[in-house]
């Protein structure tokens, strides 16, 4: 019986990985489509999300039938109330990609305003810390989880960084303006990428020691 | 025993109905802060998010004690585990509401762009999915939670003219971009809190009827 509900745990671990998987490389595309101006991709992108929501239903359902069958307390109980909200974020960072990919769209009608340097950047950033938060929480690691909230300032700064730049494009030439507005909200998304990354992260290290940091230090904040 | 289990599944509802109240009244202030250009009514605002993040806590640990002590099934282990899921919502539209005060506050370093008019509505618009999708919760109510969903569409839409309007201003005078673009992320705020909702109400629809509407209709969606 216990290895059983072993054994269960662990599948719930990999479908919790797989899913962050898929989430991560959608991201990966989201930006390769906005960098090639791949429209096929994008548009693909779009499509797929249907995957990750899959994976959001099924794993909840996982975990519900999981407490209801094996009825369990402490550390086990709150490692899956806390995979329940991982979920959801992850549900929530993939609609982020389709956000891309949607603002990609808009546009490739018109000329390419600037090379992206920064927008990569931040999306390997945030990748980063989405599987780092994902790896922390399947081996309870709060150090791990800890180095993930303090990322979130490199991203947080290379947002604020991009909207400066895309101001003075907009201050420059009104014909810069839509353009510009678009990629700061592309770059905001990758910002929000990382917040959730951080929302797991927080919720990993509140986990392994009951410490709530989530609304400390790593607080999930929105700046322009 | 069963009594007990009761009155403490309506002691847990008190308190998520309490906290909605509290982050409702917050977006209200936060509106009211940029309207009337209230510097000490944002800082406050700012200032008192502590207070929702503690319900938000509390509130999860209410839930987690109520699975260890009751282990609950069926329907009743689906309101809390909804539940815990709620109050993070709540508590990402308290940080919204710290969000656009802060903007206001950078706001507040200019004179006002434009009267705000299309804003307050939408605040209005979304303040009372907030509160439909919790009367929803409480009363396990499907029909209530389908009709929040239904107004996301106006609180999009909302948002889509308010981009329009201020993307005019941007094109008009160069003075008025940095403002304006701040003002776009007041706007988008605000739709992320219908989001917000409409995640809710998707979840207590899912909870009533099992059935999953969460990535269809009304999926949370950015737009510029």
């Amino acid at each position: 019986m216990a290895q059983q509900k072993e054994l269960e745990l662990e599948k719930l671990k990999e479908q919790i990985l797989k899913m962050g998987g898929v989430v991560e490389s959608t991201i990966q595309k989201s930006i390769k489509a906005l960098v090639e101006r791949d429209r096929e991709l994008a548009q693909s992108v779009i499509a797929g999300d249907s995957i990750v929501n899959t994976y959001d239903v099924e794993i909840e359902e996982e975990c519900i039938r999981f407490i209801a069958l094996w009825q369990p307390t402490g550390s086990n109980l709150r490692f899956i109330t806390t995979a329940i909200k991982i979920i959801t974020d992850l549900e929530r960072m993939g609609d982020l990609a389709v956000d891309i990919c949607e603002r990609t769209l808009e546009l490739l009608d018109e000329p390419q305003l600037k090379p992206y340097i920064d927008i990569p950047r931040m999306a390997e950033a945030s990748q980063k810390m989405l599987k780092d938060s994902l790896d922390a929480f399947v081996a309870r690691d709060a150090n791990l989880a800890m180095k993930v909230c303090e990322a979130d300032d490199f991203v947080d700064n290379l947002n604020q960084q991009i909207f400066n730049e895309l101001l003075v494009y907009m201050l420059q030439d009104p014909k810069n303006i839509a353009r510009a507005v678009r990629l700061t909200y592309v770059a905001k998304y990758l910002e929000r990428v990382g917040d959730h990354a951080t929302n797991i992260a927080e919720m990993v290290v509140y986990m392994v020691k009951g410490k709530v940091i989530r609304h400390m230090a790593c607080e999930m904040r929105d700046k322009p």
